[in-house]
């Protein structure tokens, strides 16, 4: 039924002047991402948007995604600023990124926070994160779930889920099909781990959430940095035509995903030390006694986002992608080789 | 990124020949469910649609939402044959009845299931509920996300949660803007507590699901009972134009619901008795010394979808809606009155 009313929170024992409150904020938030589409003061049960007019023969691509364990660390520094709304982001980009891989540009977005006990504070920075990044990408939050679930988190735990719907003309999908041997790799630097590996790193790293990396950095903040959104840095070269396969780098680090975006007979090789590798990548691996095999297979090792361009375009994307560095290219074969 | 793939059960120690005959099984599952507009072999990180063709304003209409704590009572008797599968049905029902309120058609679904250890067979067994009941709604399962969440969860607990994207003309959508007082009011049998109430019920009952009611079934499978997608009952009064308003009774009952739907200045007066309020809702109400106003409050009460229809159109809409009762009317004023 959406996001939970007053009535529940007065059941579940929540002061209901500061609900009320919190509920405002958050309807607020939600309504400061409204685009055009959306059908305002409609829709008691789902949301309603509208496509925008002239589309030829759109197809609309959905993903549903969380951001795993990244909460449960996430958690423990909910107390320092920016925390729990950055997770809200870490959802929306990583979802935006999914729908990009397609060529697709965001329509709207659905999230689902849940948890043992209503917490509307919690609650309310998490949408108000959801929203922000929302915003960034030109995205109604068209919808969402709060779910109070008494057995079934444990105490403080909380998930959070989210699916997005984006658009893309037919003959623009972006499919993989024009890739060939020869061609160009770009790769769109990470900054940390974006939302994958948390468990493993949690394991690694217990106890030293509170050290340095050589920067001055917590460990633990190093951990959360911000999933980001790879739209803008991809959009222009969308426009000119030049990308002829994307991934997005989650669950199963390059090995998992590149191999997926590219047609039979295809494969990529890396050049090792052509991106930069995040420090901390080097202390997960040293204190969790983690082979590098398996630091590729659950982590980006900095790379967020890969590109195919045409060998003769990579000078124009260069250009037009902020941040793209050219770190490989397409061989005959299959799987990825970091050399 | 999906369902999980073959290394992440493997690194979670599981047997990976049950694991891949299970991702199989899942597969096959999801793909019966491919209606025309989903684009085959595309959307490796996303799921890829095709609008029909033909829809002059398309309006989508989506919705996101979770089964509440129904979960911890299937897991309970998560041995029984159907359980599992019945709590996937459920999901997928209430997100269609949540976009059937405004008059859309359902177009896809996405799933997604977390617990705290990857258990493929689980799974598997709520995928394949989830996917037989987008089967019957002619719904493509374009996407989903299992995600492995230690720590987040407790031992053996689960949460599904789905999002619905369903699509309706903009002239036919459903906005209550039509409701007058003296329209009838028709109701939908629920048969039980569809998706909601369950803490409250749990609380009510714990110790007693084994109990028998008078017709002789167990009281933990009365509980159970499929959330009904009203899809089928409502399409053919939705073609001929009859229908002015509905509600989908979820969390908040009767009066947390139906109010949403109408027009300022309308209320409804319903009938006692013009409906069957299902024994389990007395059982809950005795058992936990559940005031009347609240048994309200929480749980549908017998009535699972309301429908506002004009007064000379009642017999038609009877003839049209299997299993349609008259339960009321809509009077001047506001908010729902049982008399």
């Amino acid at each position: 039924m959406g996001r939970t009313e007053g009535r529940a929170y007065e059941r579940a024992g929540v002061d209901l002047e500061a609900a009320a409150r919190t509920l405002d904020l958050i309807a607020r938030e939600v309504e400061s991402t409204y685009t055009p589409g959306v059908l305002r003061g409609l829709g008691a049960f789902g949301g309603l948007f509208e496509l925008p007019a002239g589309l030829r023969r759109p197809v609309l691509v959905a993903s549903t995604d969380g951001v795993g364990t990244k909460t449960v660390l996430a958690r423990r520094y909910a107390h320092e600023p920016g925390v729990l709304e950055g997770i809200g982001r870490d959802l929306v980009n990583h979802c935006v990124n999914d729908v990009l891989v397609q060529g697709a540009a965001p329509l709207f977005f659905l999230d689902y926070v849940a948890s043992e006990r209503l917490e509307p504070e919690a609650t309310a920075r998490l949408v108000s994160g959801v929203a922000s990044a929302c915003r960034e990408a030109g995205m109604a939050l068209l919808g969402g779930e709060t779910a109070e679930m008494p057995g079934v988190y444990r105490e403080g735990e909380f998930d959070l889920a989210g699916t997005i719907v984006g658009v893309v003309e037919r003959d623009a999908v972006v499919d993989g099909s024009r890739v060939r041997p020869g061609d160009a790799v770009l790769g769109l630097p990470s900054g940390g781990l974006q939302t994958n590996g948390f468990s493993l790193a949690r394991r690694a790293l217990e106890g030293r959430f509170d050290d340095a990396l050589s920067d001055g950095t917590p460990v633990w903040r190093a951990l959360l940095a911000e999933h980001r959104s790879f739209l803008s840095a991809v959009r222009p070269l969308l426009e000119r035509g030049l990308v002829r396969a994307m991934a997005h780098v989650t669950g199963g680090g390059l090995p998992g995903n590149v191999p997926r975006s590219l047609p039979e007979g295809c494969g990529v090789r890396l050049r090792r030390g052509s991106w930069e590798v995040p420090e901390v990548f080097a202390l997960i691996a040293a204190a969790g006694a983690v082979a590098e095999e398996e630091m590729y297979d659950v982590f980006n090792m900095g790379l967020g986002f890969v590109l195919v361009v045409g060998r003769d375009d990579v000078e124009e994307a260069l250009a037009l992608a902020p941040g793209a560095l050219p770190v490989g290219e397409v061989v005959a074969g299959s799987g990825v080789a970091v050399v």
